[in-house]
């Protein structure tokens, strides 16, 4: 028997972002509110961080539910209807349940079944690799329309009581819609690990850990109980970071893959409309700008003064708010870098919706 | 200023499987050690499941050693070099840490750092998820080499006392490897979710209601602490299902998929040297392969015998096996199909290595 040849789906030779939309949730949580938990000022923090506020999710709103607020806008920027949606991409690491996915509940919610969905872990380059993910599924003819969003709950998995992290960090979703395109309208991206980093920034505890604790109280006959309850809270898994390490990183080796990514795109600095760095600390964002020789004319967007980090969302939340006050950048190359936990980075240069 | 042209990557035309590995762990859990547990016999979980035993991982190893294990051996079947590889995706809903991937972690033990790596969401149909994304990033450009890994350590996830599926499950660990081919070697996939049936499979509980019992415990003054103990313990997040709807939703709406799977190939059953289903029910697989109308030729995997559910990478291992016990279908085509919680669902006509 001669094997048949298999066919293949048509495919689409550009991708572009056609439509994108943020979710920012309503609590603001000030430094001085912050000062509560850890001994700092308004001064150091901003000084250090550039961070002013940062938005948090209350109880009852979910990753999903700020991951529809985006998507919901985004669709309508992009005027395409839900169930043209060939893929459904969440980027978040702050889903509370080991499955199923956000994106599978999200997809349901918005109306796209039944649109593959799944959820992807690369913290705060998420978004960029949703992006490189989105572009091929495109290009390659397995999508005509793929969302793309990052959305986090960040408050949920911190301890407000430690300095490494929490204090930084914010809650929120910013989505996006790629189709296809009569022109180029994502460049290669430049993603990549460096896993031998694994420990830098991540949680303090296993999962399991925490389970097989409370197992062993439930059966001890024995235990001090409150001891016990006490060590379980204790290594309730939340996030930390060695920050000296991941600002050294971020600074150095960032900024060659930002340039990394125009060189990829066959474009000069001087080229970009905008310059969207993860939201990670306002002094790695000016560092960046300096090594890359950004012109005054590029846009930089400098969210994390009121929205904190937020990891996968923070891209898009601030290219979002870049768009909303410059309207004339649409149509205009930005370069977007995303870079943490893994640690994983993410860049590619886009033209704005 | 006019906006300059956005470079693109090279594409490659068609991709294919080049290599597979597999890891089982070396405990074997029978029907018997799971009637300690649950109230049952071996000859009901024969008769109803299929399943005589089930491999299970010890304390000390984790989701990264059974990924490494697969995906060394798929590396050097393939003939790369892990430093060759542009992209490694772990699908696992089972890593015990929010916060960085296995993937990242993956990659600097292969030696395949600075690959971009990233865990996916997407349950049992993870497997297949992973290759319909490395197609598109090899037929994109986007990557030349693409490891895919299943990888799932579900004892750490279930409640062994619990019987709507504790008991199906098992752990391990396939990978394939991903490259660019002159013949097309994977077909369109026909992939998809239904989140209306989001609750059908999953978590008893979030995350987030353990964390804030415990919180509530260690500041209460007044607590019976060994009733917190228990309640903690009894909403840790374990899996269930409700066997009855997903046991239909596989037999109707599955086979309707895999039919469309070969129609997108462009190819009959006839055609087929093998089928590669997800490896959750023997009586799912038997009804599948009735649907489907597959000839006798057509070899079909039943790895679940021995090796219970592994989820993501029950359709690796099961693959794997079929090509050691029969290394003539090396060169076949596969029809393999993955379905689970969200539900999502992915299937595909590929090509065996």
């Amino acid at each position: 028997m001669s094997t048949p040849i298999l066919k293949q789906a048509p495919t689409h030779e550009y991708s572009r972002i056609i439509g994108i939309g943020a979710y920012r949730p309503e609590v603001i949580v000030t430094n001085d509110d912050v000062c509560q938990w850890i001994d700092s000022s308004d001064e150091w923090i901003r000084q250090r961080t550039g961070i002013v506020t940062r938005h948090r999710a209350p109880a009852g709103v979910s990753v999903i539910d700020m991951a529809e607020g985006a998507a919901r806008e985004a669709l309508k920027q992009a005027g395409i209807e839900a169930s043209q949606l060939g893929a459904v991409i969440v980027s978040t690491v702050t889903h509370p349940f080991a499955t199923p996915s956000a994106a599978a509940a999200l997809t349901d919610r918005l109306g796209a079944t039944p649109a593959p969905a799944f959820d992807i872990s690369a913290a705060c380059a998420g978004y960029c690799y949703g992006i490189a993910q989105a572009d091929a599924l495109v290009r390659s003819g397995a999508a005509e329309y793929v969302l793309v969003v990052g959305a986090e709950k960040l408050s949920d998995v911190i301890d407000n009581h430690e300095r490494t992290i929490s204090f930084l960090l914010g809650d929120g979703a910013g989505a996006v819609v790629i189709g296809p395109s009569e022109t180029p309208g994502i460049a290669p991206s430049v993603w990549g690990s460096d896993g031998s980093k694994w420990n830098a920034i991540g949680m303090t505890h296993s999962l399991d850990d925490v389970r097989k604790l409370g197992e062993t109280a439930r059966h001890s006959d024995e235990s001090d109980d409150q001891a016990i309850i006490e060590a379980t809270q204790d290594i309730w898994p939340t996030l930390r970071q060695d920050g000296q390490t991941v600002f050294r990183w971020a600074v150095w080796e960032m900024a060659k893959v930002a340039q990394q990514a125009l060189d990829s795109a066959g474009i000069e600095a001087t080229d970009l409309a905008a310059f969207v760095p993860h939201q990670a600390n306002m002094r790695i964002i000016d560092e960046m700008v300096k090594k890359l020789k950004l012109p005054e004319t590029v846009v930089v967007a400098r969210d994390i003064a009121d929205a904190g980090n937020t990891s996968a969302a923070s891209i898009p939340l601030a290219t979002h708010r870049l768009l909303q006050e410059n309207p004339g950048l649409s149509g205009g190359l930005a370069l977007q870098i995303g870079f943490g936990a893994g640690l994983v980075f993410g860049a590619q240069v886009v033209v704005l919706p």
